[in-house]
């Protein structure tokens, strides 16, 4: 059967004035990709009659399916029951099987069965309903000439209650196997342009059945390879081998991989621990690290030094060195790293030490410099990096290469990361 | 003048997928109504060139305004310049300004301009440029017959820092003085249905003319009050005294009072310094203070110690008491603050260990539980809480409450939050 055309409405004053961000439509399209079904179109608007009319009706002429997300609820400005009955030419009438759902519902809360509550019952006359196991409003579905309307509920933990119904009902209605194929590779060090011109140079002839796609999201960024059919399946297979060849230890992994899974991966794998010292990072490596579930196993502790006299207490480094070369300086990251090595009875470690902006800048130190130092107590390596960024995004980056050389040192990876050359300071 | 009509357009596969959630509508909806004006509709679609190319037809007959979002980036999936160009039906040029901007970002970052940066120059013939303060992206505008164009970059930085123009320029241009003023508090510790339900308790009589809304972004909340007269705005201003009145210590601040900026802020008008010893929040809430500019006025160092050995060397907390309460215990965090307190020579300590899960739950210490110990040499407080969510939201929670706790310590606040009661463990 052919592609099935499918649009979404989304109602809710809320989403346009934008008190709210509509994650709805997201989950909607994740579920719908399970079964290689996409979302080729999507309207908002707000709690108006006439506007939600007119949107359903020239949606149902062009679209097989329209789920509509809104306008479930109790009050005076939920309309959709209105608005699917008035583009249907059916009446409102009061549907049993809603009513058993709410008295059901309020029953087990004790709550009354008020005036407000008995509007969710009032749907369009022939609908058929899909039941809300976590919420008050039920769902309900209609034909409109050729196309199926589906209207769900706002309340994000109540749509995703019904989606379960909703995608095995498509499933088995619309015959979807799953040929839809999504591989994808977490990146760190390379930027998005950067990225798409080496690989449009090193793969000239990328196959037109795989779509290709980028995601920026600090620090890391995620390539991603889809297909909708097992013949492309096999060429996306090549070009991700491929991608593998040209940016070799930049990738972090496949799938969902994260820089600091990664990290603490590897370590458990070996049974050893790692520490930070952190001055300009102020806490954020440890924190990436520890806010991954299992962290306890390989991170013991972490120092967060951020004036010179507690380096030099805390950690041990030498005090005159801080007064001759200051915090930012090579043999000081040595120190913390050294030092943070003994305390923490750690295997490996990393320090850091920066000028996180916005003051703090010298001619020779300004803004965004950074020395790191990083490995175990028989050899540690330094560099000097610039990220010429705001105060938290130089954190985020600092704090994520920092886990890099980690990930790095674990691998036995000798050769340097692009972004060394890129940021050299 | 009459009300403009304004729409919004989506470009992005990413968003149809499920695979981004859309926040920059929200921003886009948020600036606009500082300036009474309302997105009316707003249309997502793929990455596909007919498809925008159709939708923005469309739009630009039914609007004064349409504000396009997204694909102004490097790669062949960015469309914007050139969907805007074929409905105007007027050549791409590369544009010089648009090239002087690449030049300088490029230079700045000592990257090479590349065929892909390149692209980014090669806008619709007459458009007017938006300077992009953030990234390589410039924006720009254009006439449409009676409707005005605005194509803004996909990536959130980026559109915010072109936002304050855009809404300058608007504003300018529109005449709209903006008799909208918005006021807002920042809270800590109330959740939204309950603020709402107590607002309509105490003030029966809430003016018709002040809107009044709610935005939780997990840790705080804010309270936002919008007017559009200035007749309404003596109402409005009663209206938040009346919610200090009912909150009090819940209020953190007004406008965009954040807790560690708050803490810093108290800090360091009394010239006084705060450590932190953390076990289950592991780093987190250093990394809050370190995010503040300035944070190494007040803030010197800060423990991450997060197996029960470190906590015995490096915060001096005894190794039976361990053995024997175990490390999610009352004595135990107060000996960490203590431990703290003197190896940082801080003026106030907040320690805290508790059970972030997913596993490590007991019956009589269930996963969500912890403690906390706050204060000085002189006095230190206790709290057991439960927080019923997961790891990340667990954290995020507790290292917010921590900070709360020396706020209000600091303020001499003496009577308890309301969580304190909610959560009570």
């Amino acid at each position: 059967m052919p592609e099935p055309k499918i649009q979404l409405l989304l109602t809710g004053n809320e989403i346009m004035s934008g008190d709210t961000v509509d994650s709805n439509s997201a989950v909607i399209g994740q579920r719908l990709a399970e079964l290689d079904l996409t979302i080729y179109r999507k309207v908002t608007v707000g709690d108006d009659i006439d506007l939600l009319q007119a949107e359903l009706a020239d949606m149902s002429q062009n679209a097989d399916l329209v789920i509509i997300n809104g306008g479930l609820g109790p009050t005076v400005d939920d309309l959709t029951a209105e608005v699917l009955a008035a583009v249907a030419g059916v009446p409102i009438t009061e549907h049993p099987q809603a009513i058993a759902h709410l008295q059901d519902w309020c029953g087990k809360r004790r709550l009354p069965l008020n005036a407000a509550n008995l509007k969710q019952a009032q749907l369009p006359e022939g609908c058929t309903i899909i039941d809300n196991p976590s919420g008050s409003a039920v769902g309900f579905a209609l034909k409109l000439n050729d196309c199926q309307v589906i209207c769900t509920p706002g309340v994000p933990s109540e749509l995703k209650a019904m989606l379960d119904q909703i995608v095995d009902q498509l499933s088995q209605q619309l015959h979807r196997s799953t040929s839809t194929t999504i591989l994808r590779l977490q990146t760190f060090g390379l930027g998005e342009s950067n990225a798409q011109q080496l690989i449009a140079d090193y793969i000239p002839n990328w196959p037109a059945d795989v779509d290709l796609g980028f995601r920026a999201g600090a620090p890391q960024m995620e390539i991603k390879l889809t297909t909708r059919s097992e013949e492309a399946l096999q060429a996306s297979q090549h070009c991700l081998a491929q991608i593998h060849e040209l940016f070799g230890d930049h990738i972090i992994g496949e799938g969902n991989s994260q820089l600091a899974v990664r990290v603490l991966e590897l370590l458990q794998q070996r049974g050893q621990t790692l520490t930070v010292a952190e001055s300009c990072t102020g806490g954020l490596i440890a924190s990436m690290l520890t806010r991954v579930p299992g962290a306890s196993d390989s991170f013991k502790a972490g120092f967060v030094t951020y004036s010179n006299h507690m380096k030099e207490t805390l950690l041990g480094v030498n005090r005159e060195l801080l007064a001759e070369q200051g915090a930012v300086s090579e043999e000081v990251v040595v120190q913390m790293a050294a030092g943070a090595l003994a305390r923490a009875e750690a295997d490996y470690a990393v320090a850091v030490s920066g000028i996180a902006g916005p003051d703090g800048g010298t001619p020779e130190k300004p803004v965004g410099t950074v020395w790191m130092a990083w490995g175990d107590k028989h050899q540690l390596q330094t560099r000097r990096l610039r990220w010429p960024f705001g105060r938290a995004m130089f954190q985020t980056m600092t704090a994520a290469s920092c886990l890099d050389m980690i990930r790095r040192t674990l691998l036995g990876i000798e050769t340097e990361p692009r972004y060394f050359s890129q940021r050299r300071a």
